[in-house]
């Protein structure tokens, strides 16, 4: 029975909220408690905790407030009742758009404030529940838009900021990977795949479900030795979609 | 007749300083106005400035400000007196340690904000005038534990924060070569070696006066097709310094 927490779940839409669906479908054997954060509790979120029969339980979560970090992490202790945290899904960010030319990019700081420093607020909050948990799993929600390795195929894509908030935020689970690489931690970065939501955009490759399975299939996959990796989701028939591995579950560049 | 600009020249024992220097012993017909930039003019900054005939000149610059760094461009403006920037070097920089572990990191958000977002208001505000300038150049002053490519090999070192916003600096500036590419700019990061500053510390590799004609080295030599590239230094007889091409002046993986 293994517990999850998850940042970023409050969109109809999105990621976040489409994750907590398919966990909720799975077995209680598999699955245990779910914590869903969201700095507001929306109706979105409210109907699937309503309907999870106390399997998902909502806990408010602001990643850029410490304060607020600190709260949840007091919150989930007592809802774990000392059973400690299994999986920490590190999902809630916000995107950045300069279509003017990267020098009018005014949204930089809080970029990389949201996305790597709130993600670091919520690691740090609730290392001590997963330090008691089984799986002591850290998953972080990344892109393949913020890989070296990729950045040349990328490079017309006016996401300049949030580009550097996610190649920032690698470099971060790297480096909480081998912090914690003795204690048993795997701490991984999953790029999720283009997926309709509020911020991936009507056009994306795919819906948020699609994105949201595939990418769990990796974090039930992941062991300690792929600690300090960075993957993307496998989703059967697109493996070469675009003749770049793009959903092929294997390792992304950095 | 090269036009330059240096940020976080105030240190006496700093790399902006000793760049300075080496920049304003080069023939005239090599180098041209050389303006020095820091929060303030300390002494040792003074100093050099006054010893430079007029080569050198002061302008107050505080890179996280984005005020002083419209200032500072219009100041230099008038400096050059339409001639435009050729180069700017991004040096000013800060450190961050967190020596009790990734989890005890407090600063985060303001290595970002100054290693990545001041490098960014620097840019942005002296784009014009580079626009203006034969060379085109941007230097930005980077760090191989900033490097994924070398990221095992630094893994004990807890500049968690310091090694991040490297990282981002890195994206930030190849997402400027890639912007700039058609206008002729040549956008590079360099690692200018381990340093006896006040940053690097007295155990460092190299004195920051071979630091930093190494770097300045590179900064002559870098040409359109080295757009968004990152390279170290070259220090002869030091190219397999512990056995990792450390200063042989080549391309750092990012
Ligand atoms: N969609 C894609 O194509 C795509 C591709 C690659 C990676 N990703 C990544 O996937 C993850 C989920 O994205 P998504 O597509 O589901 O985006 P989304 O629909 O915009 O959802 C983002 C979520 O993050 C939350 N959030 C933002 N700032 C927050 C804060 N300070 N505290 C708490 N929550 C905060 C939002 O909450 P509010 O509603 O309160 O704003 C929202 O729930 C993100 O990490 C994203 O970068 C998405
Ligand atoms: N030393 C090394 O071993 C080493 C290795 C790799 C890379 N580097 C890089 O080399 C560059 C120079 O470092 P250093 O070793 O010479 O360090 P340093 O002696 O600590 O000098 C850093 C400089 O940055 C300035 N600075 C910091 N924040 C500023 C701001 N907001 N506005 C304007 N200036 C600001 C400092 O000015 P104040 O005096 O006003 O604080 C100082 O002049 C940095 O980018 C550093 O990351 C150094």
């Amino acid at each position: 029975m293994t517990t999850y927490l998850i940042t970023g779940c409050s969109r109809g839409r999105g990621l976040g909220l489409a994750m907590l669906k398919h966990l909720s479908s799975k077995p209680s054997e598999q699955v245990g408690t779910i914590i869903a954060t969201a700095r507001q509790q929306t109706p979105a979120l409210k109907k699937v905790v309503d309907g999870s029969a106390g399997r998902i339980v909502f806990v408010a979560l602001d990643i850029t407030d410490v304060t607020s970090t600190k709260k949840a992490a007091a919150e989930a202790e007592h809802i774990l009742h000392g059973k400690g945290l299994d999986v920490l899904v590190n999902n809630a960010a916000i995107h950045s758009y300069s279509p003017n030319g990267i020098q009018e990019m005014d949204d930089l700081d809080n970029v990389l404030h949201v996305n790597i420093g709130g993600t670091h607020n919520v690691t740090r909050a609730f290392i001590p529940l997963l330090e008691k948990g089984k799986q002591k799993k850290i998953i972080n929600i990344s892109s393949t838009v913020g890989s070296f390795g990729m950045a040349e195929r990328y490079a017309p894509l006016p996401y300049h900021g949030y580009k550097i908030s996610k190649t920032g935020l690698n470099m971060l689970t790297y480096q909480y990977a081998h912090s914690f690489a003795e204690k048993g931690f795997t701490v991984v970065a999953i790029s999720p795949g283009w997926l309709k939501t509020d911020l991936g955009g009507s056009i994306a490759d795919l819906p948020p479900e699609t994105g949201a399975e595939a990418t769990l299939n990796i974090v039930f996959r992941v062991q300690k030795e792929d600690n300090g990796k960075f993957y993307n989701i496998h989703v059967p028939g697109w493996e070469n979609h675009e003749g770049i591995n793009a959903y092929a579950g294997e390792i992304v560049p950095w």
